[in-house]
């Protein structure tokens, strides 16, 4: 499938060659367009170019702490102008999930949040009703006796509990989250498996270190939505009806992006390696991680060649 | 290895050889001694009965909320005396596995802990200088930047990460307690797998589903030190001296207790019904658990057979 050896992208012709070959570019955000909060060179530039030239531009990122709405902001702060309906954050592959996939009825069903408000945004946006999340009673220590959520008995109509990444990761949120996991009727719906994130020199727990112990604890196994999860690819689809064939992965991890990007079939895939993967790793023929078709040392190279 | 069927005890003269086979019993606490906080009928009877028999009680349990000395807190509170040395909990497992295995040295090596007070109390009594458990500092919003744990960076005299039970867990602890397993030279131990343990008619999550969560972000495997695990029982061994063949263990659960008393190859295992399991389940011959060698419906009906 990636048998081919990549191509490094390094003349006008071949960039040009590989602009005419998309319609469609799906771009990981970190490590590709900006590093944390730092915005990488000619990104600004390369995004207005490929826009004027009439390509069709989605943001694809496994953040599930921030809402699209939110998201449109970062961008902002760049003075990159994006709109909510390019962005495919993982909160909303999961909240695009819970309503295209399991079919749960908005302002019937209600779901149970694992997370920050990048969840519960998304399925508010839509219409669900939802519980837990950054609600403050969850603040308080967990009392089975004096949970306000459990006084009452659990609320039957939730039927799906959504988890994330969760930095108010609390023994309370976690409780409640299993005594909802527990009922059979209940689904159980990750953003990403991401086990760790980078953060300022450090690598910090990521969302997959705690669905994963929502799963052992409910001896459940959760979908899955973000990269490299078909889920995510599904609701992009299904919701820019782009054409597979004629669209274009660029992201910076082999495992996570390029996977995407060859499971998905898409058209091609561009590595960039301003993230944290070498030339050396994308030549690798390993059964760990798939080849990329292109790579390019940074984003913005690709503008420079193209303006010249 | 334990392919007979199960035997019930059920007249005087059974009981009686199945005492005299054995020097010392290994107790399960919960499901067997007491549920929670209510004492089954006539446990404090067969428990000075066997005493007065001369037999050597061990009380073996994988809570490690609690240290051994606030252990023999809980039997006297129910009338039982024991002293601290009958009593060893997977917080004590961890730090005889910590002494005794990895070889740390007290006074030399830190440990961060991740878990409540049975773990860092059983290390302080060895000498060991511990960091993080239920230290307030981590009670606060985890930064990168202000963690006092973080800020003049980690302490290189830490060389073991152990992790159990934490109703505190939060992200500062799972945040700190990843930078140290980052390390190659720390060390990585669990007190136990258990998944959940039961608490007021509720399942809640047990030392497993928080040690995994470490698992995952780190990608290592922890050495656990809990029932079925042979590191608890070589804890045992080690401080006792106990003789396996001359020694049965009794619990309620078949895929800890009676896992733990034939993989470790004891003289024998009493299961008794006062807990999780059935009369069923213990005739059941299975890959998923092994069958006991003895059973009974309580550990009460023991001195109701004896003492006629």
């Amino acid at each position: 499938m990636s048998s081919a050896d990549p191509i490094k992208i390094t003349t006008k012709e071949q960039a040009q060659e590989f602009l005419d070959s998309f319609d469609t570019f799906l771009f990981d955000c970190d490590g590709v367009l900006w590093l944390g909060t730092h915005l990488l060179p000619n990104t600004k530039e390369i995004l207005q170019f490929l826009t004027d030239a009439g390509k069709q531009l989605v943001f694809v990122t496994n953040n599930s702490t921030k809402s699209r709405k939110q998201y449109t902001k970062k961008f902002a702060g760049f003075g990159i102008e994006v709109t909510e309906e390019q962005i495919f954050n993982s909160g909303y592959a999961a909240a695009v999930y819970v309503r295209d996939f399991l079919q749960l009825k908005p302002g019937q069903d209600k779901i149970w949040v694992f997370g920050e408000s990048g969840i519960g945004g998304e399925l508010a946006d839509m219409g669900y009703e939802y519980l837990g999340g950054e609600d403050p009673r969850l603040e308080e220590p967990f009392n089975a006796e004096t949970s306000p959520f459990l006084v009452n008995g659990l609320d039957e109509k939730v039927k799906c509990v959504v988890a994330g990444l969760d930095t108010k990761v609390n023994y309370h949120r976690l409780a409640m989250s299993l005594q909802y996991l527990q009922r059979e009727d209940v689904h159980f719906v990750g953003t990403n498996y991401d086990s760790t994130f980078p953060q300022k020199g450090h690598i910090l727990p990521g969302a997959g270190s705690m669905v994963e112990s929502l799963a052992v604890s409910s001896g459940r196994r959760p979908a899955y939505c973000g990269k490299p999860n078909m889920n995510m690819l599904n609701s992009i689809v299904s919701a820019t009806k782009l054409d597979k064939k004629r669209c274009c992965m660029v992201g910076d991890r082999l495992n996570t992006d390029m996977r995407f990007g060859v499971e998905g079939e898409l058209g091609g895939t561009l590595l960039v390696l301003s993230g944290i993967e070498t030339e050396e790793r994308a030549f690798e023929v390993s059964e760990e991680h798939p080849r990329p078709k292109f790579y390019i040392e940074k984003l913005g190279d690709m503008y420079d060649l193209l303006k010249n």
